[in-house]
């Protein structure tokens, strides 16, 4: 008999999944979705992002949501996305131990999302590193399999664009697959070579499901060294200016496989389950693409 | 450089999928789908099912239907379902070389899904075998990794089945995941094993995506010893009984991840993809629960 393996999932629904909405989720929606995340089990979750109210009017409420649950899951992973030094300046001002700061692999990515050169980002990371340094900080990896103008990546310029990254002190990663067209041979194979490059690091993958490789996709990075995987409660994330497009890899489907292979995730899945047919119906304006698989 | 792996995808949509259409598809529509199918590239095809057209009304035009396609496609590897000695004589009448037979591993299951015992199920098969000896026949085992009834069979069971089916002569199976119950774990282990115990044989898999496992259940048999894998275009088959309930592995997100990955199909993908667009529009009653997720 082997020891069951722990494999953190990480939920990062209330962020990317909800600032895809059309509508605006009212704040008690917001608490309500994260403490039934909390309730069923979830102890790792990005719970909003401190963004600009106007680019981002979703995560308007990010500092009421941040200090309430703070206060109220002291016992919880509780992170944000901050794009820039204000933002991680804010999580660490409410008290906040982790965040996540994303920087895309292609260059034009990077420029479209957050309207910087890499060479800025890496630069204002190390503003970050610089004046936080007690704050743990994540780099999400965006476009690392795939970008939508650039096409896919060479594995070494992955490892190299890490390395870089790394060299500012960073050793938690997630390598993002933003646009959904990994495949799993892709995946384990850059998982491998990331986790053998650097080796005192943390390595995540943050799956999006756009072309239903969001599972297979997820599971490959897992059977390959991933020290945790990022999904959505009931695949939220679909794009809502790509009818058809899916979200993030379900966190129900996942953990439903999960579990029946053995892993242990610290979830209750029917009460998982139960929150995700509860969201689906409830969250206003549809967020299309992904449906509920499981019945029970 | 080794070179890249080839993968028999078998479509069983004109049968698997379309016997559980709400509306019947008229012959010359069925036709068109399997010309599409064949000149995108597909080469094996479970085409029709020689069943009583009192109990699946879908197939009443089986014969019409075979014995057009037959005529068409020489070269392709055309088949039929079959629930007994009966069908696997029109069959043969029609010219078909190779039929598939469906017995489930579990007793409960077999008698609900064709009013019989395993037992009574060997027998038939063997009247096949003996009275058209020269014919094919392919085994389907039903709820080889779950049953609605009976759960989760152990995995000798599965191996002393097959074993069974093999003693009668035959030596092509096809393990089913009826009700879209298994993992990877479970699929991998239960490959393995029937191929090392049945190493004369060649062993398929036929995966439901009914709890979204099909692409990620389908990859794992291929990676442990399947010679060829079964889907669906469009993820056809979604029973239309259980609303939201999913069809078989999509062929279409089946052959775009295996191309990713080096294997070859044979299989044009950009043609199978615009037919399962086609489909996804035109079929008559809402084949719900799957939807189109590669978009170009």
């Amino acid at each position: 008999m082997t020891e069951p393996r722990a494999i953190p999932v990480v939920e990062v629904g209330p962020r990317d999944g909800l600032q895809n909405l059309k509508e605006y989720l009212p704040t008690d929606r917001k608490l309500a979705l994260i403490d039934g995340l909390i309730q069923a089990g979830v102890t790792h979750m990005q719970i909003t992002s401190f963004v600009s109210p106007k680019a981002i009017p979703q995560m308007q409420d990010a500092e009421e949501v941040a200090r309430i649950c703070l206060e109220r899951y002291p016992q919880a992973d509780l992170f944000a996305l901050v794009p820039n030094l204000r933002g991680a300046q804010t999580a660490h001002r409410l008290g906040m131990k982790k965040v996540a700061n994303v920087i895309s692999l292609s260059e034009s990515h990077n420029k479209a999302n957050i309207n910087r050169t890499r060479s800025q980002s890496l630069e204002e990371l190390d503003r970050i590193r610089e004046s936080l340094p007690e704050l743990e900080v994540c780099v999400d990896v965006a476009t690392a399999f795939g970008c939508p103008f650039e096409g896919r990546p060479t594995q070494q310029a992955l490892v190299d664009f890490v390395g870089q990254v790394h060299q500012l002190g960073v050793r938690t990663f997630c390598l993002c697959d933003t646009i959904g067209v990994a495949d799993p041979a892709q995946v384990r194979s850059a998982l491998a070579a990331v986790k053998a490059a650097f080796p005192d690091s943390t390595v995540q993958v943050h799956i999006h499901d756009t072309r239903n490789m969001g599972i297979v996709n997820t599971l490959a990075a897992i059977e390959c060294g991933a020290d945790g995987v990022q999904s959505t409660l009931g695949g939220l994330g679909g794009c809502p200016f790509a009818p058809g497009a899916s979200g993030n890899t379900a966190t129900e489907d996942l953990v439903y496989m999960l579990h029946l292979m053995g892993y242990e995730t610290g979830i209750d899945f029917p009460k998982l389950l139960g929150l995700a047919k509860e969201l689906y119906t409830d969250v206003p304006g549809n967020y299309s693409g992904h449906h509920i698989h499981i019945n029970s």
